[in-house]
């Protein structure tokens, strides 16, 4: 490999001569070898893509970059958006706290990158860019690093998150709907229990996500405080008069998300309690995800030997000999995202807790983390969607013989023959293993005509929400 | 000890003769050896209280319930709530899942003190009210416990939580005032950087509680939703038409917050994200408060060999001898707390994800840790506030000499003499152990005069928002 | 209430003048008003009284201490291992984080106690003993709290925790004899898979607690190291030579336990890997237990829709008229004390973390909640074990038929007729809903009597180790 | 792209022509679109070469494959082994939970590898080598993923993790060792407090560190035990007599560490206790590192306005203008690593709670965590000691000025003058802000030379250990 070599105020570094990143890059890939290079996100150097050009087009509305500078700041910042240098961003999430690295590893491509552009050569003649008073002008890495995280994970929850979540809720309500004249057993403690329509525990599911996603737009104004205009300690020195307000504003534009200067910036660089509160809400809907997976692994279990009610469909071989064995792969694929969420939400929190005075130093972990689990939710629900829920049956031939083998319906006989007589017959059915339809027969009690009549489970199921 | 004989459907108990509780009760107490007895929180037993008078004033109102029967009920609740009877709940939270034995320990309860406040001895004559028939009526312990724990949590949180962190948040804030002018040192990544107020310092952690009780009020709507009227498995089965709305309203009534029956019963029984979602804000609180703290310790330690910046009161000896030994005791409780919440919000967590079919039977302790915690933060932020923070004072000579021998001020000179300069004199000073002043001057760069009026670390604070 | 007087170096408290604590312990309960009052486990108090014996014996034997007042402490330490001043200890656990004032509370009455045991009323006269110069001579709560906390987790985890695991181990163990013949359907995903002996699953218990057990008891020797003798940061300053040592025997001989002085007393003082190394083994377990009381619950349920393999014992009326509803409530409380211990691991590792220098500060709460922990398990195990594992039954009749049924003994005929008409059979029998006897008759590739020859499902269960 | 037909007992599939892989991790990819391509880690499936090379030669030896095909299956593994083929394992960890995937990946890729070795080309002709018939004998998805993931595990934290822990323990060993003279002044609550050496203080780091190596070499026999031979259910079915154990034993000589066959093949199945206790054992070191690396960078803090008692290596750029600004980057790393070891605790924790029956189906999922945790350690202690900690000096004048400076050192007059004189001087230097030399002097009550022999923090410091 061929290098060049690149300065920085601790002198000289030698950096393979194609890349474009600098100095500073170069000494954190060899002080932080700590698991796969390249390891930091790259929406997380989308996120700063979107900044560096937005704090240019400020710079220069409010005088202190010319239109050049602007422009050529701005086309590097789309090249890096259309993903034209993803290779130039080697930097681990194990660095500096504070991001630092990364932020002067997007401001040296910018930098040598507009350099070429100008049609120069990198590491010769005058740079016609400075990465620290140009591309990083009005900023700090304790300002820039916080923007581009909450870039990133706002732009993640909203185009990968929201729109998963919301199309398996779509399925399932389309399901309730379908489902909702077919009765069938319920169960509580695992135990048998009074009737319900299939549709209705589907409608249950509705409105955990439901739920879910309400939680996760709750947070979502926090989120869309920006810290940019802060600089080194959140009192916005060597900015311009009205930077941080219109910084916020081009972000948005560029990003079409209501993104807006965080009120406080002081918080917004020694605490990172919105990206806490973010996740929280992703945590909800793991749990409630892990709920609704682990509810229709158990309904789909058997074929012969397990609950049997629903059939999903099979999309891998289950078994090389035995038909029917169709594993609820999906489902197992969805809880192992949430339990990866909820182990996420302990790394938050750890490194939320642990800002001190001006600044919080677990920002790229907690970034990393975030992002994971907002795209492994987003994409679960879209795998369990289409691979699962949409194809999920109820096994009509099994929710009826469970449900008229139960002798919880015998609550139906109360009120027509008395507390005591339905009990009996309930307890003669239990010890014969009879149902209650036979024993209500041979005890004299009821006529097989009443019984129909009188017990009836879609009587029971009430009306549905 | 004398017993009497209590009955149920699985035969005779003996129970304490003295106590109102039933066989149910008394069957669990023996079947639950679990940690020490009556550790179901006394709220969920309030939470009891308040919606068995609702269920007794909505099944009356509906026809259902005599008029009678209703008031001795409300009576009994009423005395329940008034504290009398605290020692008639002994079970433990290590019970069944659906907390069915402490919704039937009410029933027992209220059936027997209502027996002997209308002039009868428990245990004799023809039982005045039914603890299932009458107590329990158009309810089950499916739906009862996730609306005893609604209604404690939201009490706990509107009642203990918000008014304890607003008593914090609200002298951060003068504090944030009174301190506008306390120019310091800031420090990021622990090192000195570019100064800031105390004033800024502290309006941050108002930011921070201020986002934290944002947050948490966001989930009460959630938390306001209540089961009842669901009865076993969701359906409503046993209830009266237009019960689960008007039980709703009179438990709005009786506690005066704002309850409303649950949109969807299946979602209230079988998930408890209500509990995960405000417990998450909880958690993002304790973040917060375990920041500041830190903070605050940090800045008072000392009194010689620490940072020593602020001084807090001195509430206990801190050494027999050493004068100035002021520990941050307050900070410790306080992030002690901060830690539990934090445990706390796991156990929530995994007891969500595990609910089953049309039951989460993980309810006692997922109400025990989010009562815990409410109740903790609430309290700690009121010692914390009362015994810390409305007696914290900056030391005004330390501040100023951290302030003043920091080289983080050579940045103000920059725009003056030039960077190279500046650099020089920042380099002499940290070689020799010096202030800037005195290099600057000593180098023949600045004179003194010029130095003061040029470094003024005031202007470099920017204004405070 | 009456009142006395006591003062410390800050000057004069009102003290209850029937309690034996003194003004530290009183500007505590003043102080910290965080949840509810006396929430330090006494667990912790029993430890201390262990160390104040140990230590004033030790104190005699190097010199430093008279016989009498060994003896009078000694007496008083003696009173309250016996639970006779359990009231005297009003302090919250949430007060400074090392512990300091429970430290105090103990040295006060042990102090009072001995002045009235020596014929004094409290508060007048000369003092028999100090507080500080006698009870705590050689000793500094840095060191005697992590000392009592070891001592209190100690024998909890060896007097509770273990004897209840192990008595539950030895349950599954005896079930997995007795029903080392009972073959079953094995489920692999949920789904039917080959079969194996219900022995053989509650093998794999009894591995998984034997394996748990191993791992906490590995963890012992960490625990049974004791900080006594590092006093205020770890160097032994005002300890005669000899002394650590020595109180560790005193306090091995005391409690009939391994303890040793800790090899490095810094460590023990500024850090308890020890508390969260234990801990870690305590969570394994609440893992493996939750696990297998998971598998209890599913193949007790039914009695009708589920999949009742085995049969529970009722303890507790399920149902008011429906027989054999058996809730499985021993899984109930054993699953959320599992969740409890899992979200105390959380607490106790984010206390673990945060220690500073020579100190940290979270001990109270790490006690309180590894001696909460360790008390669960085995109270929960114990619970589990008597109400419910011992009574545990196959369901012999559901057993056969859910075997039989299934469509995966068809590999037993793979050898005999070949891949492709083995095949065939199950798939006919799949889609016919009928057994893979009648098809391999009805297709004529098996006579009745070579199938029951071939398939044999006691020949595919291998060998139970 | 060109692509070719496999077939599985679904149907036929297109798969990329080039590729080895068959039609089940085809339909894998295209079902589990989760996350980034590839996740599956590469240990994983090297920790698969090694056992399927271990079932060819058991599976020779006991006379169930010829000795061909022995040798084919083991030249694959080797090239697998080589990494040569590293680019087909495309699918990811989100798949099914039991793993089955990467198994039949693995199975697919020797088989048409093989087939290409033998001179032919991959989809063309017979095949060579079957890859379920041949390459998966006499084992299932089953229990080779979990012996996989043992594999993996295991070599991680032997090769990578405990030589990082001990190459940084043995730094602060030697580091405990050179700084054994340097007196400094101590701190609890982080407050002054008597002194110890730093010597002292960097023991206690070593004493963590040897302790958290301790527990996790105890963990290891659990994680030596491999589940292979137990097949689909754990009772072996489909296996030669004596397999296990000799399969085991190929394994432990392929890989050279001490691998045993699991006592319980059911527990090694339906439960992963060992993956939760070693990584228990991570959590325990990532809370004693987070505790190192966090007093390191609060001793290193300043250059002025901080505490500065050590020097670390300039690794980056702090500032631009400032001198001395050192970034503990390497501290921040760290905690970072520890933050997310904790959060991966808690995924693990809950993947291994949910077993259900026979098969956990967290498998992917605590495998991808324990490996990243156990890298990451190993690496961030590589890093911090080779960035960090070997260049840590003491600042001598910082830590005999702050030494100096204390008011603590007044115990040392307390023999000497008595209490009350020693108080008197303390409380003065306190309220004059002066030394207690001078206010002793002044006072009258030491002479200077009185003072300077009395007052010897060195001999407050005990003997180190």
């Amino acid at each position: 490999m061929s290098f060049r070599i690149e300065k920085d105020t601790m002198g000289e570094v030698k950096v393979p001569s194609h890349k474009y990143w600098g100095a500073q890059t170069e000494r954190s890939r060899n002080n932080f070898k700590i698991g796969p290079s390249a390891s930091m996100p790259l929406d997380i150097v989308y996120g700063f893509a979107y900044l560096k050009k937005a704090a240019a087009y400020t710079n220069h509305d409010l005088g202190v970059l010319s239109k050049e500078k602007r422009d050529m700041i701005s086309a590097v910042c789309d090249e890096i958006l259309e993903g034209k240098h993803n290779d130039q961003f080697p930097l681990v999430i194990w660095q500096t706290g504070s991001g630092t690295q990364s932020n002067m590893n997007v401001n040296e491509v910018v930098a040598n990158r507009a350099h070429e552009m100008a049609g120069n050569k990198i590491g010769e003649g005058e740079k016609t860019i400075q990465a620290n008073d140009d591309v990083n002008k009005s900023q700090s890495s304790n300002d820039t690093f916080p923007t581009g995280m909450h870039i990133a994970a706002y732009k993640k929850i909203a185009e990968v998150t929201i729109p998963g979540v919301i199309q398996l809720r779509d399925t399932f309500h389309k399901k309730a709907q379908e489902f909702k004249n077919v009765v069938k057993i319920g169960r509580t403690h695992l135990m048998d229990a009074t009737p319900l329509t299939l549709g209705q525990e589907f409608s249950g599911y509705v409105s955990q996500l439901d739920h879910g996603l309400k939680a996760l737009k709750n947070t979502l104004p926090h989120l869309s405080e920006l810290a940019l205009g802060g600089t080194a300690v959140g009192t916005g020195l060597n900015t311009p008069d009205g930077y941080d307000v219109l910084v916020a504003q081009y972000i948005a534009k560029f990003t079409g998300l209501p993104f807006i200067t965080a009120e406080n910036k002081f918080e917004a660089l020694a605490a990172h309690d919105a990206i806490v509160e973010s996740h929280g809400a992703l945590k909800q809907l793991s749990v409630a995800l892990n709920k609704i997976a682990n509810d229709v692994r158990m309904m789909a279990s058997g074929p012969r030997s397990g609950i049997g009610e629903i059939i999903i469909p099979a999309n891998e071989p289950g078994s090389s000999i035995m038909p029917g064995k169709v594993n609820p792969t999906q489902c197992e694929a969805l809880t192992m995202v949430c339990a990866q969420v909820m182990g996420n939400d302990v790394a938050i929190t750890v490194g939320g807790t642990q800002g001190h005075y001006e600044l919080n130093v677990f920002k790229p972990m907690m970034a990393a983390n975030i992002l994971q689990s907002a795209e492994l939710l987003g994409h679960a629900c879209i795998s369990f969607d289409e691979n699962c829920a949409t194809g999920i049956e109820p096994n009509h031939a099994v929710i009826k013989q469970l449900l008229n083998n139960s002798l919880m319906l015998v609550t139906a006989l109360n009120t027509k023959i008395g507390y005591y007589k339905a009990a009996e017959i309930a307890n003669t059915a239990h010890k014969n293993g009879t149902t209650l339809k036979e024993e209500a027969i041979n005890l004299g009690y009821v006529t097989a005509e009443d019984y129909d009549d009188w017990v009836k489970p879609e009587d029971m199921v009430g009306s549905m929400k």
